[in-house]
């Protein structure tokens, strides 16, 4: 079926259990899923909880990856949404498993937004980029943007 | 099933098309929802893209709501996901649904993470804060992790 937009559930199991509490570490990796599929980053937002656990954002220009881990029981969800034909989802979800020492991962593939009633595939604005705005905050994501 | 986090998928079809253009009101009703789903708000980052389209992410302390808009079909695409037992995320959804005026949503309620063979609730981590604590410190919780 055509959607307007691609969603991987990707369930991580029985990871690397300190590396699901690093910050740096998880969000790095988070980060490098979304080069390696070719995603254009535009914003990253991680956050470190007490006692332990991670949750962290990597807004792209085609949608946004996102996770949250539970270092205590080796446990990390993961969400791949991306729109657009170039980005490659899958890759970022084999480079999770792989970074995340996973030995037991699972991933669900989720078609968003089946609009058309033939099984029409609708056509996308290709490239979004991001709107000129004023805000201080969004100046600085947009100089983050490779 | 018990699972670690509730993730609702909500397809907002059919929705006022212009609200889903418009960012500083998309931002609203989300930073709204999360609000009225009891969640506790740790960081708020949308963005409006060109031509057209918001994408946007309130990241909670029980995990994060994100929204991701196509104005052109009148279609927002809206995850929910929670932990712990206090939120309601469906409370959230339903808001969202009246909100953005949709008059096709449909919802998918999806458990993540579920672990436990004999369908045993894992105890969670209640109200989780964000660290603020040196690196060192870190460390030691490190080795608290199972």
């Amino acid at each position: 079926m055509h959607g307007l937009g691609t969603h991987l559930l990707v369930e991580l199991k029985a990871c690397n259990t300190k590396l699901l509490n690093d910050l740096k570490k998880v969000e790095a990796i988070m980060v490098d899923a979304a080069k390696i599929a070719n995603a254009t980053i535009v914003g990253v937002h991680f956050h470190k909880f007490s006692p332990f656990g991670i949750s962290g954002v990597v807004v792209i220009a085609e949608s946004h990856l996102s996770i949250h881990t539970w270092p205590e029981y080796g446990y990390a969800a993961v969400d791949i949404f991306t729109c657009g034909d170039v980005l490659k989802p899958e890759v970022a979800a084999d480079f999770l498993v792989e970074r995340f020492q996973s030995k037991h991962p699972s991933i669900i593939e989720v078609r968003r937004g089946i609009l058309s009633k033939g099984n029409v595939k609708l056509p996308h604005k290709t490239v979004p980029t991001i709107e000129d705005v004023p805000a201080d905050d969004r100046v600085k994501e947009l100089q983050m943007v490779p």
